[in-house]
Parts: C-alpha cells; sequence; structure tokens
C-alpha cells in the first residue's frame, strides 16, 4: 500500500476523499462537503478528474493552485463560484503571458482539496498529486512552495460579482496581509490563484502525494465504521508504511464541556475544552485559528502545530471541523505528524508554533511524553 | 481675470497654488505642505511643471490622474513617495498597453492639487488644468470622471515598500471599498494611479480650469492680507467674473468650542462647533468625514456638500485643515458654490447630501435664505 503518485479519482470516491480532507483539515480548511457537490455535478456532466503524479511533471509547466481564502464560517455560506476561481486564474496566465499546464491544492486539508479539480474538471487541466501544506493553515504564506522560494505574487483575489484584485508583494506575508484584507472586503471569503511555479519549482517544494493520502484515510475512516473498528488503529498503520513513515496518536477521549469561538479580521479564533471519558482523566483544550494550532492535557502540551490535531466523532470517525464543534459532543482527539520537509528551521518558522504567536519551540508529535 | 485654461507655474507660485488648493479642500484632501516641498524639491533640480490647457488635450491621449488615498491625519505623517506613485502610474500604462500622454489631478483640493505635478515635474509629463471634483471629496468614485461614464478600474494601489495591488472592479464604488481595504492595511495611506481616461473623456467630464482657480485663490487670500482687506470680498468678486460664475458667502465668524474627531474606516470623521464673535450670534456646526460636509447654524442648514464649507483664519485667511482645528482658534466659515457640472441628479446621487448619509435633499448654496 505504497503511494506512487498515480491515482485515479472516481465519482465514487469522493465521499472517502473529502473525508480524508476534512481529516487533514485538522479543524479547519472549511467543509469539503459543497467541494464535493460542485465537483459531483461537474462529473455528472462528463468532465473527467486527471491526477498527475509529481513525478510526471514537465519541470517547464506552468503550476498555478487555486482555492477559497477566508475564515472557514463564512465559506460553509458563500458557496464557490467556480467561474470566479476560473477568472483568477486566467488573470495569473495573462500576467505570465503563457497558458496554465496543471493545478496544484494550496491546501489539502479541507475545501481547497476539491478547488483545483472542480476547475481541472471543468477547464480539462491536470491536478498535481502533491499540495503546499499537507493540511490546511490559515494564511496563504505558510505553504512549501513559500518557504522554499517560491514568490506567492500575483496573488489574484476574485469574488462572484466578477471583481477581480491582483497583489504584487513584496514578500510572502505581505502578499497574505493585502490579499486578506480585500478578502474581507469581500465579505469573508473570495476566490484566489498564486504562487504561479514551474514543475521544477513544484518538485522542490510540494508535499507529494496528499491526493491519495486524503483518499486513503477516508476510505480508513469509512472501513473501520462498517466493521465497527477503531480508526485509528488502521490509520496508524497506513501512515507507518508511507514512503515517508508518519506517526498517529490518540491525544484523548472525551465529552465537550465548552466551545469558545469569534469571528476576528477574517479568522475564526477559540479553543474547545474536553472532560475525559473512560479511562481518560483530567481536562482536554484545543486552541485554533481557523486550524487547531496546540492541545494541552491538564495544561501540558500533547501536539502543536505543524503536527495535525483533528477531532472525529467518538463513534462513526467523522471528522469534525471547529465551526461544527458542539457543548455535549463525544469525540476522540488524534494527532498525525508531519513528513521533515514541514519540519525544517525554515519551515517551523512560517508554520510552527511561534509564527502563531504561541510560547513554545516546536517538538514533534512522536517526542512528546 | 478670465480663466483661460493657460497657467505657468514658477516655484515662487507654489505656496499661493496650495495655499489656494487648501481653501479648495474643504477641510480635507490633506495638508498640501508636504506636496508642496517635494514639488519645490524637483522644481529646485531644475524640472519644469507643464500645464496643459483642456483645449489643447489630444482627443486620443491617455490621461490618467495619480494621487495619494487614505486618511488626511495619516498622510501628514507618511510623506508621499514619487517612486510610488510612478509605480501605480507604470502600472496602469502596462494595463492599458501603451505610454501615459498626461496626468490629471483627480482632487484639486488639498495635497492631491501637487501629486501630478511632481510625477510630471519627474517624468516629464504635463498636467491637464483640470480635476475631477473641483475640492477634494473623501472617495475615490466621488468624481465626476466616474458619473459623467468613465470606469475607476483599474486602480493601482502602490506603496513606498514596492507592494502593487491592481484592483478591477464591477463599479466604481466597488472599486472604492476594494481599494480602500488595501490602503488602511498598507497603514491607513498610499499611492494611487486610476480612471485611465482619453484625452475625449477628460473634456467631456472634468471641470475645467482648476489649476488656475487653485492659484488664484491663494494669490487672493496673500494679497487682503498684505493690504489688510477681507479675503473673502476679493474672492467673492473674482468667482463671480469667472467664465462659469460662482458664489461665495460668509457662513459665520466665531470661535471653536469644540471639536470631535475619530479615525474610522480609514476616514477623519468628527465635528467642530463655533460661538458666535462680533455680530455672529449662536452656534454654528460643521461635520465632516475628511471632508466638511455640511454647516448647520443653530441647527438650520447653511451649506452642503458638494458646495465647499472651508474654515480659514479669521485674520490672515489662511485655510485650516480639519486635523488642524484647535479649541479657541478663531475662524471665518465660508461657502463657494460648485460649477452645474457637480449639481446634476447623477453628480449629486454620487457626492450629494444622502451619498454621506445625510438627511437633506440638495439645496444650493446661493438659494439657502
Amino acid at each position: 500500500m505504497v503511494n506512487s503518485g498515480r491515482l485515479t479519482l472516481r465519482q465514487e470516491d469522493l465521499q472517502d476523499f473529502v473525508r480524508g480532507a476534512a481529516f487533514l483539515g485538522t479543524g479547519g480548511g472549511g467543509d469539503p462537503y459543497v467541494g464535493r457537490l460542485i465537483l459531483q455535478q461537474e462529473m455528472a456532466k462528463g468532465a473527467e478528474v486527471r491526477i498527475l503524479p509529481l513525478a510526471d511533471l514537465a519541470d517547464d509547466a506552468l503550476v498555478v493552485p487555486v482555492a477559497m481564502m477566508g475564515a472557514p464560517t463564512v465559506m460553509t455560506e458563500k458557496v464557490p463560484s467556480i467561474e470566479a476561481l476560473q477568472r483568477a486564474l486566467d488573470e495569473v496566465a495573462r500576467g505570465a503571458g503563457r497558458k496554465v499546464d496543471a493545478l496544484i491544492p494550496l491546501e489539502i486539508g479541507g475545501i481547497n482539496s476539491t478547488m483545483p479539480l472542480v476547475v481541472g474538471a471543468r477547464g480539462r487541466l491536470p491536478v498535481v498529486n502533491a499540495d503546499g501544506m499537507g493540511r490546511a493553515f490559515p494564511e496563504i504564506q505558510m505553504v512549501t512552495f513559500g518557504v522554499y522560494g517560491c514568490p506567492i505574487s500575483p496573488v489574484v483575489v476574485a469574488n462572484e460579482l466578477g471583481d477581480v484584485v491582483t497583489v504584487r508583494a513584496v514578500n510572502n506575508k505581505q502578499g497574505e496581509d493585502l490579499a486578506r484584507s480585500v478578502v474581507v472586503r469581500m465579505g469573508g471569503a473570495a476566490h484566489i490563484a498564486l504562487y504561479p511555479m514551474t514543475g521544477a519549482d513544484v518538485k522542490a517544494t510540494a508535499i507529494p502525494d496528499t491526493l491519495t493520502l486524503a483518499l486513503d484515510i477516508g476510505r480508513i475512516i469509512r472501513t473501520a465504521r462498517a466493521e465497527r473498528k477503531r480508526p485509528e488503529v488502521a490509520l496508524c498503520d497506513h501512515v507507518s508504511r508511507l514512503p515517508v513513515p508518519r506517526t498517529v496518536k490518540v491525544l484523548f477521549d472525551g465529552k465537550i464541556v465548552d466551545v469558545r469561538r469569534e469571528t476576528k479580521g477574517g479568522f475564526n479564533v477559540g479553543s474547545v475544552s474536553l472532560d475525559g471519558i473512560a479511562d481518560w482523566q483530567g481536562v482536554f483544550k484545543v486552541e485554533f485559528q481557523n486550524e487547531n494550532l496546540i492541545a494541552y492535557h491538564d495544561g501540558a502540551v500533547r501536539a502543536m502545530v505543524p503536527d495535525l490535531i483533528t477531532l472525529v466523532d467518538r463513534e462513526t470517525g467523522e471528522p469534525i471541523t471547529t465551526e461544527c464543534l458542539k457543548y455535549g459532543q463525544r469525540v476522540k482527539v488524534i494527532g498525525l505528524s508531519v513528513p521533515p520537509i514541514m519540519r525544517t528551521p525554515e519551515a517551523l518558522a512560517t508554520f510552527g508554533p511561534r509564527a502563531f504567536r504561541l510560547d513554545h519551540d516546536y517538538v514533534p508529535l512522536e517526542e512528546i511524553r
């Protein structure tokens, strides 16, 4: 069960795929449900989704990520517009003076796993089996593309009305800040195309085979549910046999006793607290900014960004996004480690704990306790 | 003393010119002092300011306004960057696929009277003797160019760091909103180029000879001061003999007893209250959003936007901007009517009282009382 990067995504795979993408969304990334519906509609019309293994990408290809940008709470209300994504993409192509050869997800977590698939299906463009986050992150400079030298600009922001804003920023963080102000003004969610890259750039900076990983995680959860098994066991087994092995840990098993949430500066910010169930004692707390950032058990850190912290329904294994957290829900908190490309000093400078103003040095998930 | 549109602006004219521009700024538009210093520097280096009468403009010329956008309080601290203005202009030219033939002020009031002169002097481009506001307004869709059909887009926003954001909006108000969000994120003030127009567009929509008007008003105030006369008398005489005659009225003579001011959404918003001096009884109040919008005498409206309401120092006649209002200042409040092109139903829909959420139908200055 080793990823080769080859992947066929059929209509009947989509539910598994978006379940896995929601898991990788680590609480954020927006609910991929709407993305799946739009994609299903395209595929029902006969459109094909072509996935390109990273190895098959030509070095001189022009590859462009397309995505939704905004607060996940808003994204569940503002339906993505394929036309607006296409307009953003066209503007990047116009700036580059050539046609786009392939799309790539900015992030595999949440709704943005599906956005390039939708645009690719409509426009007959392949989608590279890789992404720039290996999960979801709240800010658009928090991608390996940028960490390893690809410029964010132009960031083209488009809305469904036809407004198109092109940001050319002196650095990637500034690109985030300026694009964010536009997204907030557009109502809290908008469509973006950014980081135009060559195939060689993508091969050097992307996290490989994450579309396959999303599909595999979704299948594992569904199968475990059908067989009344614990999904984390099969998940643990699966990720340990990846070409770049990973760690899965159950961090807590409990009942939600408090949820604090606000929309601030275009982000969902807050925390969720759990009381232990069964063998689990004490209080567990997860803090988030769109995505889950850090988990404390009785005040001691159990996992932290960029490692993934995902809450799943205790019975069904279904991933739960931060905007769907409710008092009384029974959940498991699962940790998933990220690959080494996301743990270098330069990667941690961009999306490690201190990049989120958390006063902790990064400790890898597998080394905690 | 009729305007022909011909105008030579020498170094020794600049103080008069910016005094008149401050008067036409009607309390806002930013302090033109800094603009004058920069322009003087350019002229001292030998750069020439070439003013083009509206009638001499070729119909197929590409004419572009350049300006500062932001809260005047911020603009007095963030020094304009000629390089950033030039970058914004270059981006408009790149989008248009041709070189710019002439510049034009977006607004004659305040600092933006000088911005095209500065860029024109540096880049050897003529500046058209006309503008789009005939005064200063707080928002960039509030120009006759837009009222009479010229699209605002692209609005290119540039800062001194090198960030460049290009807004292509579906309508002019949306252009304002999106550009404003970028300006606020850039620190509250930035450099813009927008409304790329043909010479024919400009002739059809601009307010003619306003550079000349600024210089004339500045001279009249200086001369009256030297001769210990009341500037409003000479001003009244001057504007009544313009090709399109106007009205000047002294609205009040008083002492500032209250100033309320806050920076909100990128604007200076507030009001100033005066107690009468000499023959003037009662309480006079002026409300502003960057610029003075409406004046009440004991609760009755005495003047309203788009007519100009300017506070000048009681002794020197020097115009006072809203950010320089101080308790105890003795001031005269002067009203100046705008030409008919600014009083049509479509003009008033864009910058009449209701466009500022004032619950009044427009009544021309000369018809009040």
